[in-house]
C-alpha cells in the first residue's frame, strides 16, 4: 500500500494562458508553472503547452514522477468528463476535442477533466472559504462571469448540467446586449469588458479621471486601469465601481432568493476590487434580498484568488487518486 | 402487520380557507370539506374548524376512522414541522402557535405538518407533473407568489430554509413596491392584487373595456375578472396577460438560469390563466434563458391546480405512516 503524501498536478487552463502546479493534500502548490496561450491555436498545439507546463511544475517541485498520483484539468467548455471529451468551448473555440488521453499518454498518469466554474467551487469547498459550509456559492468575475453552486457538499448540476450560470440572469431588462443574445445580463453590465466600456462611455462624455493619461498611454482601457485609477483615489473610478456593486448586489440578491447559500465567495480578477465594489454591493443586497434571515449570508471576496480553479482540479485529483487506492489490492500488507 | 390500502386526511389551510380530504394511494380524493375561516381569528376557534372538516370529511368518504393512519396538514408560514410548531406566519397573523398536538389529540391520529410551498412541491412530486422528475421547480401563483424547488426528488431548502423564494425576486429594479420590502418583485408585478392593480389603473385612464361594468358591479376589481374579461375577448384584458406574461417570463428564465429545472410546473389560482399568459411567458424566456439548452425546460400549468398542497400534504402523511409501520413489529406473522 502507498503510504507516502500523495501529491498531484492540477492544471487551469483558459483562453490566454495555462497554470500548472504540483499541489499537496493540504493545497499548498510546490511547483508552478505559467504559459500564456495565443488565442485559438489548435487544440494539439494547445494541449502541447499545457504538457510541457506541467512537466516544468514538476521539475520545479523537486518531486520524481513516482511521487503524483494523478492530473486534474480544468478548462472553460461543456464537457463530458467521464469519457474526457470537450463538447464545446467558445472560450477556446473547441468542438468535441477528447483531452484527457493525450494529457494521460504523454505525462503517463491518470487524468481528469472538469469544468473550470465546478473546478473553482470545488478549489473552494476543499482549500478556500466553502471548507466550512455545505451549502455556498462562488461568483467568478473576470472577463466574462462563472456560478457555482454547492448544494449539500456537491457541485449541483441542474438537470442538463446548466446550472448555477449566475453571469447571465437579466438584472436590467432593457440593458446592454450580452454574449449569449439575450440583453441586461449580469455578465453584460459587470464583467471586465463592461467596466472599460463604461469608463470609456463617461471619458467620451468629457469627465476629468486620472483614467485619461491611462487611456492615452494604453488603448483600449481595461478593467485593471479602473481598478487602479480608484486605488489613487479618482473619483470617476470610484464611482463607477460602486455602479458595479449595485449590478452584482442585484444579481447575488436574487441568487440568495432562489438558492439560500450560506456564503456567496466572490472570484476572478475584477474581485480583487472588492474594497471599491463591496461597499454598494452589500447594501443592494440588503435592500433586495429580504425574505432571507437579514444578514444571514456573508459576502466574502475568495481567499484562493485566481487559484482557485488550479486548486479544485488538483482536489478532484485526489479524491480521484484515493478511490483508485481503495479499490487497488494493498501491494504489502 | 396492517394489510389493507392505507388512506390519510390531507388539508389545506389558507388565510381565507380550509379543505380537508380523505386521500389514497393514488391520489385520489375520497371525501371533501371545505369550509370559510374568517380571516386573523385566533389560532384555536381556526384549529376547531379545521377538525371539523376533517371530521366531515372523514364522514363523506364513508370509511371508519381505523382505515386512516394519519394526517399532513400544509399552511403558509415558518415552521419547525419535527415539534409541530408554527413560529411565523403573516398569512395568519400566527406567532409560536402549536398547531400539530390539538389536532392529533382532537382526531386520535399522528398528525405532521409542512409548510404549504413545499406541500404543492411534493404534491407535484408525488401525484402531478412531477412524478417522473427529479429536478423541478414549482411557482405558484395567488394573492402572493410561492416557489418551491426539488432536487434530486427531494426538496430543497437552502441554509436557512428560505430557499426558491421567486416571487421576490427582483425583476423591475424600479418597480412598484413589494410587501417583503424590496421593490419591483415578482409577486409586486403579476401575483393576484398586481392583475387587478394593472386593470384599475388602465380604467383610470379612460380604457375602453368589459372591465368597466365589471368594476361597476363588483368593486374592487379582482384578477378573476380580468380572467372572465380574456375570456369574453375583451382587448384590455388580453393585453394585461400578455403583460403578466412577460413579467413571469422574465422571473422565470432567472429561475431555470440558476436552478435549471427540468420543468417548471405552475400553480395557485391566477395559473388558470394560463391560455393568456403562457405565449409571451414561454416567448420571455426563449429570449432571455439562453445559457440552457433551447427548449429543454418544459413549463406548464399543475395538473392538480389548487389541490397540490392538500395531496402533497397527504403524500407526507402517507410516507410517515409508512415508516411508522416499517419501524413497528408486526402484530401477526
Amino acid at each position: 500500500m502507498q503510504t507516502e503524501v500523495p501529491h498531484v498536478i492540477g492544471i487551469d487552463l483558459g483562453g490566454y494562458h495555462v497554470s500548472a502546479a504540483v499541489v499537496n493534500p493540504e493545497g499548498h502548490l510546490i511547483g508552478i508553472s505559467e504559459r500564456t496561450v495565443e488565442r485559438f491555436r489548435p487544440p494539439a498545439e494547445v494541449l502541447a503547452i499545457l504538457v510541457s507546463a506541467a512537466r516544468e511544475a514538476l521539475e520545479r517541485s523537486g518531486l520524481g514522477h513516482e511521487a503524483i498520483r494523478g492530473i486534474g484539468v480544468g478548462l472553460p467548455g461543456t464537457l463530458r468528463p467521464t469519457e474526457g471529451l470537450c463538447l464545446f468551448s467558445t472560450i477556446l473555440n473547441w468542438q468535441d476535442v477528447q483531452i484527457r488521453d493525450p494529457i494521460q499518454e504523454a505525462l503517463g498518469l491518470p487524468t481528469c477533466i472538469l469544468n473550470n466554474v465546478h473546478a473553482t467551487a470545488v478549489g473552494e469547498l476543499s482549500f478556500g472559504a466553502g471548507k466550512d459550509v455545505d451549502n455556498f456559492a462562488c461568483v467568478s468575475i473576470g472577463t466574462g462571469i462563472g456560478g457555482g453552486v454547492i448544494i449539500g457538499g456537491e457541485i449541483y448540476r441542474g438537470d442538463s448540467d446548466s446550472a448555477g450560470e449566475v453571469g447571465h440572469i437579466t438584472v436590467d431588462p432593457d440593458g446592454p446586449e450580452c454574449v449569449c443574445g439575450n440583453q441586461g445580463c449580469l455578465e453584460a453590465l459587470t464583467a471586465g469588458p463592461a467596466i472599460a466600456r463604461m469608463a470609456a462611455e463617461s471619458l467620451k462624455l468629457g469627465a476629468q479621471s486620472l483614467l485619461t493619461d491611462m487611456a492615452a498611454q494604453s488603448q483600449p482601457i481595461r478593467a485593471e486601469h479602473v481598478f487602479r485609477a480608484a486605488r489613487e483615489g479618482d473619483a470617476l473610478a470610484i464611482k463607477i465601481w460602486e455602479k458595479v456593486g449595485r449590478y452584482l448586489g442585484l444579481g447575488i440578491a436574487t441568487l440568495i432568493t432562489l438558492v439560500n447559500p450560506r456564503r456567496v465567495i466572490l472570484g476572478g480578477r475584477v474581485s480583487q476590487a472588492f474594497e471599491f465594489f463591496g461597499p454598494s454591493l452589500k447594501e443592494e443586497v440588503r435592500r433586495r434580498a429580504r425574505v432571507v434571515p437579514r444578514d444571514f449570508t456573508e459576502i466574502l471576496p475568495s481567499p484562493l484568488g485566481a487559484r482557485a480553479s488550479l486548486l479544485g482540479s488538483a482536489a478532484t485529483a485526489l479524491a480521484e487518486a484515493r478511490c483508485r487506492e481503495v479499490a487497488t489490492v494493498p501491494k504489502t500488507v
